[in-house]
């Protein structure tokens, strides 16, 4: 209801705006005339921004949007209360379920190769924390910026993944993360924060190592992927939160898409 | 409001009949001790069972949940206020605006062979009053009752679908419609439906004949583009509502993916 009267008086003082603004100019024919700038549009109500954000955020999870650079700045509070408020935890735990469901069906043989690829930022460990600081991507990508969060090595878990992986482990599949993170800067404190959220049980981290600087997330990840099938790993289900991790070559028998409003990685 | 009350009340009955159903029934040493059936959990609030509903969705959209039979049936209501109460329309929309700005992004060539695919059953036309019969997807698909209603040719347009394909035909692009309905039975009443809506500026309907009885959807729709490849088409976008239609081989350029929680074509 605030909200709702305090558009309601941005909307007033702006057509006010307008209206003083009216200005003297010449018209084709040398005369003079009034012209006003026409009063902008209503602004949308809180509801129908949650409604656009909605559509928008669907898109992003459907493939339907892609390549954007930055959240739609009207999004701001949909995206931080979607990620912080409960439902991204929720839309988590659906996909959590179908993976644990479709994984139940496997029959694993003995002879250790049956792999589930994983990807690392915010799909293993989060975030979020960073990308509040980055009005949760409204701000565009920042990469020292980013350097630095990682560093620190304190992105907690996504909630209900570390969970997942020991299920699977139990069930006898190898886990790979391959990370697009430099194995050079990064490769320390990623296996440092993996370790303090708990995710130990991996078979192998992969991550970017200067032969695939430069290259495409679906270029290098596709390349390791199609390693990991050389070395007769069977590769049943690939997870990650962006859909570079989920296309390309030797994708796996299924993906899953994590959710993720806050950036895109081509 | 009224809803809570009625949850409280249902939960209170279910509470007090586990009370009254405390049996007696012989224990591992043969003595006879009370047991009682433990309480049903809390029914979700309607806000809980919203949450989860729209968890569902989205997983169904980025293609999480696959192969499912039925829309849960505590998300009946919800499928249906998203259908027809005006989020559904709001997705589409926001879809179109990406196809229109990657369309506008094509130079189309000269040779008449730039081409789009397009699905037809709730990407051209819809059957959200069919599905309205069938609760909104709870029950499961009806083959006879579909091809009733197919037969009737009063499918109206999808919203917004008739301006994008009327703007993607004036930028120069040839669209083909390709539908799993069976030629022999639901050749002339789509025809018809196309035409009674508006869409008659398509190059060619291509329904599915009696050669690919049986087929799955990505086999058929994927031969069906590998001859419009073959025929020398560039196929730059390919929409549809299902990821059968978006899946298998010569994809095209881009894909899109209309909203559609109301059924599962495999």
């Amino acid at each position: 209801m605030v909200q709702r009267v305090r558009e309601v008086l941005i909307f007033l003082f702006l057509a006010l705006f307008a209206k003083a603004n009216g200005s003297e100019k010449p018209n084709h024919w040398g005369r003079s005339e009034s012209v006003r700038l026409p009063p902008p549009p209503p602004p949308l109500t809180q509801e129908e921004n949650a409604s656009y954000c909605l559509s928008w955020r669907l898109a992003v999870e459907a493939n339907n949007v892609r390549a954007w650079r930055t959240v739609p700045v009207q999004c701001l509070r949909y995206v931080e209360t979607y990620m912080i408020g409960g439902q991204y935890e929720k839309d988590v735990a659906l996909i959590v379920d179908q993976i644990l469901s479709y994984a139940g069906g496997i029959v694993v043989s003995g002879d250790g190769l049956d792999a589930w690829v994983f990807d690392v930022d915010d799909t293993c460990i989060s975030n979020v924390f960073y990308y509040k600081g980055k009005r949760y991507g409204c701000d565009p990508y920042d990469p020292s910026g980013f350097r630095a969060w990682a560093i620190r090595g304190g992105c907690p878990a996504v909630p209900g993944m570390l969970d997942l992986f020991n299920k699977l482990v139990d069930m006898g599949f190898k886990i790979f993360l391959v990370t697009g993170r430099d194995e050079e800067n990064l490769g320390q404190p990623t296996i440092d924060n993996l370790h303090n959220q708990g995710f130990q049980t991996y078979e192998r981290l992969i991550l970017r190592t200067a032969a695939y600087k430069g290259q495409s997330a679906v270029t290098y990840k596709s390349d390791i992927r199609n390693q990991l099938v050389k070395q007769g790993y069977r590769i049943w289900g690939n997870v990650g939160d962006q859909w570079s991790d989920l296309q390309g070559e030797c994708l796996g028998n299924r993906t899953f898409k994590l959710p993720n409003p806050m950036y895109f990685v081509p």
